[in-house]
Order: structure tokens, then sequence, then C-alpha cells
């Protein structure tokens, strides 16, 4: 009966049906590995925050447990709150190459020190109590991307990690498939698998054909300067950038702190792969003709402050746009980024460049498995239990249908929540309740000092502005002795809006005059009387419904 | 020689370089026709508007040459500034069935009187002074859609409108090609042209073909409720719905006001065809089965307070998301509406619907034709000069291109921003100089009182949110009487940043503190000295900058 006890949990305490902040823990008695440690963007209502991290109160809790954070590869959404987390929970991390390489920038940044960073190799096998966490070789957007396989007491769990299946990649290292087809036949308990792409018939295109894309465009480009935009930490793209030019005898200037950051450590690794003298210093670009530069830069998410955006809008210290510029977006907007990217592109254009984006050519492919590789994977992996991950809702539900539709009994997919503890023996799995969870907001230096009171004030304020209202008045009579006086700020222009600011006023001193005929003395209702006039006026006015703050000094 | 200096201007006034808010005036002599009168929707940037129209200042300093508006089609971007632009030229207005139905219901809503609007047929030619205006029957995303000719004494000016070509048309009447053919015959002098769709090759969908998708989804779905979104002016698509619904033998409800109010017009216009009792009250619903029902909704966009919306996040009076519903997104989301839609599609999945939307399904079509449609366009018009419209300036430049590959010369393309005076004469085309042009944004009641400074005092506020410090000060001594106080919203909570707060409170005490030994009595200095202190420390302290509005009162 002792042995029926036994369980694991699996809890994701990010990333579950929204996209981003991946973060994953394992518990199997009193030990807990942790899988991946992400951020998210803001979403659009989250004014002014900088970034999302999860929320590990139970990670703290729990502390004691922790055994270790493994990482799949190097994203933002897979180590962005790496930092944050250490600061709480000093323990080990384990990650290939790139990743601990991209790891080490951010802590560098943070000025963490003490930071146990241990490299592995795809292959190894990592030993953290009872769990044993082996690193698979996948491919993705970024090189050194592993899948998981965390071997337990009671079977073996699978985490794909974010992939997709070249067999055509650049540094010629195809996925792990033979791996990935002896843990299936041994036998996989659960698998987790990237659902990104679930939605996507067919397959992915290898990262090859962008090569092929930037062949075509480097040849035709017989006088024109070539930029090149797309993500810095998609290191196999930069080596093709690198490559062209290189065979089209064109020297690189690189622009943009995450770029210069990555070629940096991946030149070091050995990942990137830079003929002697490619690489030049921006200073040393006007000694060459057009035709014999290519710029590779940040900026292909549209991003305001990235380098292409600045010189899109005249805004770069040192590069600008010039008529016959060819740029090329080698990317493609994430969601909520699309107008972003689309107001850089008509900027280029307005600019007199030509601009090459993912609409006009096949300058990107993704790096997530579309649905045939995605049922390639199941297939090799014959999991007992699957629980689809990294996606939104609709993309985890789809995913399982995906699952079902190759023979997967509709009970044995689970699809939950952050926060949701999804339980499984050897012979059953479950949901069993909620641990906390959910998006802590960091805004500047403050983590989690924001909260949905800020936001909505910053929302309201956003809409329709603010109105203070200030009124000075007797401590010993309750009359007025100053004021009121009345500031608005991101409601009208105000000097052009006088006699509406003007009429407020009155309409604040009879509310207040009819207050201290009542003989009412008491703030709260004084702030009421002027707040609720107030808004009726302007509403009536304007229909608009600013912020009004009423402010009291007593003298 | 008298007659080399009769030309034509063009003068576009709202989207160009940009979607939306269409207008363009046509000048002869002292004559201006004017072609249609759009909004567009507020960007990312223009915090709480709720739309922007056309300055028209042109417009109204020559307001005595005005003869009319010539509406192309009933779509918010070529009709919603009307309302707006009538307050202040009341001038005729001439358009076909659907779209002065729908001018009717704004002008309604805007309480307007004697507004002169005059229907017209396709095929019908109104005199307006020199000028003749033409309307041509098109295809496009709202029934009654025209391409204008507007014959002139220097030749014939033709513009598009917005327009698809569909074969097989649901009303049976597709494009008048034959016409436009013969005034490409006879000799257009300036072709303005849709570029919606220039960067999509081949050719745009027939409206038919969602309508044999709709027909698979009614006849598998045996069991539930369908729910379609889609735009409430898509008529055809509208009626696509009702005729699946006649077929499989289900009952309609209708939900949002504009579905609601364009069923009622067009069913009143004779556009749309409703069988006897197809369409029941929302109240009469319980009597029937699930799959005796569908639900036409608005909300194909996520507009949060749309009928779909409010379903979905269970805010919905009289309607709610049940397991097992089947909702159907016949749309494809408009830029920057993206996650909007994404949203209410994961608030769907998790009330336990199937959704089925433009990823999964061809459920929608667009409305603006393609490449090899323009193509056709180009050939059949043959003009001499061309401006493309309708578009970002990407798309714009790409349709420039896409002309000149069909053989027009460079030079006879013009691309130009919103003010830009295109000017023709019979054997030449220049841009000549801009008139003032630009948007002027709505906000409630105020038109054009939201400006530049307003908005970027919004944008501060959304960011870092705001304190307020308030201080009174004796009129005779300069002494502090009361305060200073401190307010803050959208900065941080201020619950759990008391500490902060009374620091803060310190900060501004020793600034006035030395103000006062200083003798320093002037606001203006007062104010300085406490914004200045304030924001360095609480940039130190939290990496943001509030706003920060210091208040002064002298008893």
């Amino acid at each position: 009966m002792a042995r029926k006890a036994e369980k694991i949990k699996i809890i994701p305490l990010g990333g579950l049906s929204e996209i981003g902040r991946n973060m994953t823990a394992f518990e199997y008695k009193d030990e807990i590995l942790i899988l991946d440690c992400g951020l998210s963007f803001p979403e659009d209502d989250m004014l002014g925050i900088d970034m999302v991290i999860p929320d590990i109160t139970y990670l703290i809790k729990n502390k004691d447990k922790i055994k270790g954070i493994v990482l799949t590869h190097g994203h933002e959404d897979h180590i962005g709150s790496l930092p944050y987390v250490l600061k709480k929970l000093n323990v080990p991390v384990y990650g290939t190459r790139l990743t601990l390489g991209l790891v080490e920038i951010k802590i560098k940044e943070h000025k963490l020190n003490n930071v146990h960073l241990q490299r592995v190799e795809p292959g190894d096998k990592i030993k953290l109590g009872e769990f044993e966490a082996e690193f698979i070789h996948t491919s993705h957007s970024i090189p050194d991307a592993c899948a998981i396989a965390i071997h337990t007491p009671l079977g073996i769990i699978f985490h794909t990690g974010d992939f997709k299946i070249d067999y055509t990649p650049i540094d010629g290292q195809v996925m792990d498939l033979h791996r990935i087809s002896e843990l299936g036949k041994e036998g996989i308990l659960v698998m987790l698998a990237d659902s990104t792409n679930v939605e996507r018939p067919g397959t992915t295109m290898s990262e090859k054909s962008v090569g092929a894309t930037f062949d075509d465009i480097f040849r035709n480009a017989t006088k024109e300067r070539i930029i090149v935009a797309t993500f810095a930490s998609n290191v196999h793209r930069l080596q093709q950038v690198l490559d062209a030019a290189h065979k089209y005898d064109r020297k690189v200037v690189t622009s943009g702190r995450s770029m210069i950051n990555v070629i940096s450590v991946a030149q070091d690794l050995g990942i990137l792969n830079v003929p002697e003298g490619l690489i030049i210093d921006i200073n040393e670009m006007d000694k060459y003709d057009d035709n014999k530069i290519v710029i590779l830069s940040t900026g292909s998410q549209g991003e305001p402050m990235a380098a292409l955006s600045r010189m899109a809008s005249s805004d770069h210290r040192k590069l600008d746009i010039r008529p016959g510029d060819l740029v090329v977006f080698s990317s493609s907007p994430i969601p909520g980024n699309e107008k972003s990217v689309t107001r850089v592109i008509n900027q280029l254009f307005e600019k007199g460049a030509e601009v090459i984006y993912d609409r006009l050519a096949e300058v990107h492919v993704s790096g997530h498995a579309c649905q045939e590789e995605l049922k390639l994977i199941h297939t090799l992996a014959k999991p007992k239990y699957f629980i689809p991950v990294h996606g939104e809702y609709r993309h985890l539900r789809q995913h399982g249908q995906l699952a079902e539709s190759l023979g997967m009994p509709k009970e044995n997919v689970f699809i939950g929540q952050n926060g949701t503890v999804f339980e499984f023996g050897k012979d059953y799995g479950k949901t069993s309740g909620n641990v906390q969870s959910g998006r802590v907001l960091v805004d500047g230096l403050g983590v989690g000092d924001v909260g949905n009171i800020v936001l909505r004030d910053r929302r309201h304020l956003s809409e329709d502005g603010l109105i203070v209202v200030v009124v000075t008045i007797s401590k010993d009579t309750g009359k007025t002795l100053a004021g009121p006086d009345i500031i608005s700020r991101g409601f009208v222009y105000v000097r052009e809006s006088e006699d509406l600011i003007g009429e407020a006023r009155k309409v604040v001193r009879v509310a207040l005059d009819g207050c201290e005929q009542q003989n009412i003395r008491e703030w709260s209702t004084l702030k009421s009387a002027i707040r609720d006039s107030l808004k009726d006026f302007l509403y009536g006015k304007t229909k608009r419904r600013p912020m009004i703050l009423p402010v009291i000094m007593e003298v």
C-alpha cells in the first residue's frame, strides 16, 4: 500500500494558458525540480509595466525541497525571471552553453553573486535528488535548445521544451529523435509539449530555407546597403547573414545592445563562426561603399528603443536610413507587435528604403513545430498522459484534440491553468487542487508593488485624465480660506477651455457653500460633495469622466 | 494659352498613408467635389480617444465652392465623419441605398436636421457643377458599393472605392467591368485605386466560398447552438448565415446594437431577404432546443463592449456561453485587434465552447482586391496617371510598383500624404504644395479639444501615475501653514508604500525649508524646488518618473 501512495506532482507556475513566463515545478516526495524560469511581456492593459514574472510563493514556502533549476534554452520567456527568482532561492542552475552564456549576461546586469551555474551538454544526465534530468538536443530558433527527460522512480516525464524538427539545421545537429524514440519504447509516463504552432497544418520550414532567400537578396543587391533586423538570440540566423555577407564580400556592422552582447557570447563559445575581419566597427563603415556593407540590427519587432526603429525615426546616433537602402525584417511580428512593426516598415519606406518582410518573401521561419511535427513527437514518445503547454488556452485545447486524434484517451489529456496541481501515480493521473500562482508585475525597481488598484488608476488617468480640486478651510469656522483651485492634466487643454474650468470652479463653490450652510465639516462628506457635483457637471459638458481628486487643507 | 492653365486638383484630406478616414477633394476652377467622409479608429498612443476625423479647415475656407459629397459605400472609414462634417458644411450628399440607409442612422444619432441626402443607383450620373459623378457598381464587403468616375472638362478621373472582383457575388450583380473597360477605352486621365491587399498575390476568394463553409458547419452541428460573429455591415455575410439557418431549420436571434440596426435597414431596403418568422426575439429563445438556434452577434473584432465579448466574459444580460456552444468568428482581425480577438477566443474555449476562426477554416474572405485583381483593373482602366490610395505608405509604394510592372512610367505614379495637392492638366501631372490637413481627435463631446499636450499628459499618467503635493503657506510670512500633503494615484499602492510616501513628505519639507531660509516666495520657484527634489528622490527609490503636481495655496 505504501507504493500506491507514491506520486509525482507537476505544477506549472507560469506559461500555461498564456504566452511566456514558462516555469514548471516537479515534485516527488520532499524534492522539487524546477524547469525554466521565464518572464512575459506586459499586456496592453498593464500600463507602465516593464515585465511580468511568476508568483513563486509556493516555491519560497518549499525552499528546502528545491534541488535545482533546469533550463531548456535561453529565450527570455524561459530564463528572464531567473535573476528575480535567484534573489529568493539560491539554487543551482543547469543549462547548455549558450543558455548559460545568456544567463550570465543577466546575472552581471543584476549584480548577483554566488550563483551556481552548471553547464551541461546534450546527452548529459544530472542527478537532482531522486530526479535525474536528461538533456536531449532539439532544434529551435536559438542554438543549444534541449528537451528534458526527467527520470523519476515512478517513470519518465518528458518535456519537449520549445522545439521544431529541422532535418537540415545550420549546425548539422538534428534533433535527437533516436533518444526520444528510445524513451518512448521504454515508456513515458507524462509528456509536456510545445503548443505554439498547433493551429498550423504541415511542417515548419527549415532554418536553411532562409539562407537561400538571403542568398537571393544579397546576390541581387548590387548597389545598396543591406540592413537585416532579427532577434539577436537567433544565432543560426545571424550565422546565415554573416555567411551571405562573407560570400558577397560585404563587411558587417552590428547595432543594438543585445545584438552586440549575443554575438560576443556566441563567438566566445564557438557557436558563431565569424571570419577574421568580417565584423567591423561602426566608425569604420564610411570607408566602404554601400554595396560592401551589411548592418545587423535589433528592432525586428518594432520596439521603439531598438536600433532599427531609431534609424527609421532618425533617432540613431550613428546610423541613418538613406534612399536605396535595402532593409530586411528577418522575423515575423509576435502577437501584439503587429502595429509597431508596420509603423517602422512605413517609416522606412517613407525614407526611400526598400523593405522586405515576411509577407513579401521567405525571410523568416518559425522555431516551433507545426501539426505534422507534433504528430511525430507524440508518436515517438507515445506517453501515457499528456499535458499541452506553451500556448494560450485555445492552443492547449487544440493540442489536446491533436493527441486524441492520434488515439490518446480524452481522460489522459490534462489541460489546466497556472497553479493547477497535476498528480500522477504509476497508474493514474488527476488534477488535485491548486497552489498560489499568478503574475508579479515589475515596474522599474518595484517587484510586485504595482497591483490592480494602481493599474486601474493608471487606466482611468490614461483615458480621461485628472482634475485636482484644492481648497483650504478654516479649522475654527469651516469657512473656505483659499480656493477652490482646479488643476487639470490629460483632460482638456486648459488654455482652450478656460471657460469650462471657470464654470467647474463655480460648481465646486456652490457645493461647498451648500455644505457650509448645512454645517457639514466632515472631510469625507466635503470630498464626496465636490466629487459628485463636478463629475455630473463635467460629464454633461464633455461626456468624459476624468479622475477627480479633492484635496482639503485645514489651517 | 488660357486652356493650358486649366487644371484639376486632387487633394486627399484623409486616408493616404494610413488606414481609414478616407476623404478626397476634387477641385476644378471654383468648384469642389468631395468623395467620402470617413473616420479612423484611434491609434494605441491616442489614449482615451473615441475616434479620429479629418481636419477640414481647407474645405471650410472654400465652403462656397463645394458642390456636394459623393459616397462610395457605407463603411465607417468612408462615412463616419459625415455628421461632424455636415455640422460645418451643409452640402448635399449622394450615395446608394444601403450607404444612405447607414448614413441616416448616424444623422438620427447626432440629431441633425436639414441634411440633403440624395439616393442614386449604380449607373447614375450626377451633375455637380462642371463635375459629373458616375456611380459604377463594384463588389466589396458591404452591398451597394460603387466606384466613381468623375467626368471633368479635362478628362475622366476614376476612383475605384474599396473593391474586390467577385465573379459569383451573393446578389448576382457582378462588378461593372464593362463600364470600366469602356471608360478605359475612352481615356482615363487619373485613377485612384484601393491598395489594401496589394501585398497579397493571387485573387480574393468569392463571398460565396464562405457560404459553403457555413453549410458544412451547420450540417455537422447536429446538437449545438451556433453563434456567428461578423461585421453587421457585411449584409451578404448575414444573408448567408440566414440562408444556412433557414436551410437547417434553425431560428435566428440577433444581438448587438449595430447588428439589429443594420438588419432592420437592410431588410427595409430589400437588400436582406429574411423569411417570415426566421428571426425571433431573444426572449423567445428558450422555447427552442439548442440545435434550433443561431445567434448572430457583433463582436467579431473582440471589442470589449460588443455582444460576443460580453457573452465570453459572462457580462451579457440575456446570453451566456454554455459548454458545447459552437462559436464562429466570420471575420479576420483588423491590424491592432489581434490580441483582443484572441482574448475572446480563449475565454470562449475556457467556457467549453468550440470556436472556429479564420486560422482554422474558411469562415471569412476579404473585401479588397489582391494583386491579380488590381492588375485587371489597371489593365481595363489604363489611366494616364495613377494615385494609389487606401493603404499605409508601404501599400501605396507597392501599388505604385505594381502599376510600373504593368508598364506605367514611374513619373506617372503619384504617392503623397494627406494634404498633398496633386495637380493634373490635360498633358501633365505634378504635386503642387500642400493644404492644411491632419487628424482631429474626438473624445466624448469634444471635437479637437484633445491635442498633443493632453495626450502626452495621459501617456505620462498611464505609465507612472501621479503625485500631488499640496502645501498652504502664509501670505504674510511665507511660512508653511499646512502640509505638505502628498496624494498619489497610479504610482504605488499607498498602503503598502507608506514609508516611501512618508519619506517623500520629508524630502518636500526639506526643499521648502531651503526656500524659506533663502526667503524664496515665488510660486514657480517653490514648485520647481518641490518637483526637482521629489523627482530625483522617487527615481532613485523606484526608477519611475510619476507626474509631479505641486499645488500651493496662500491664506
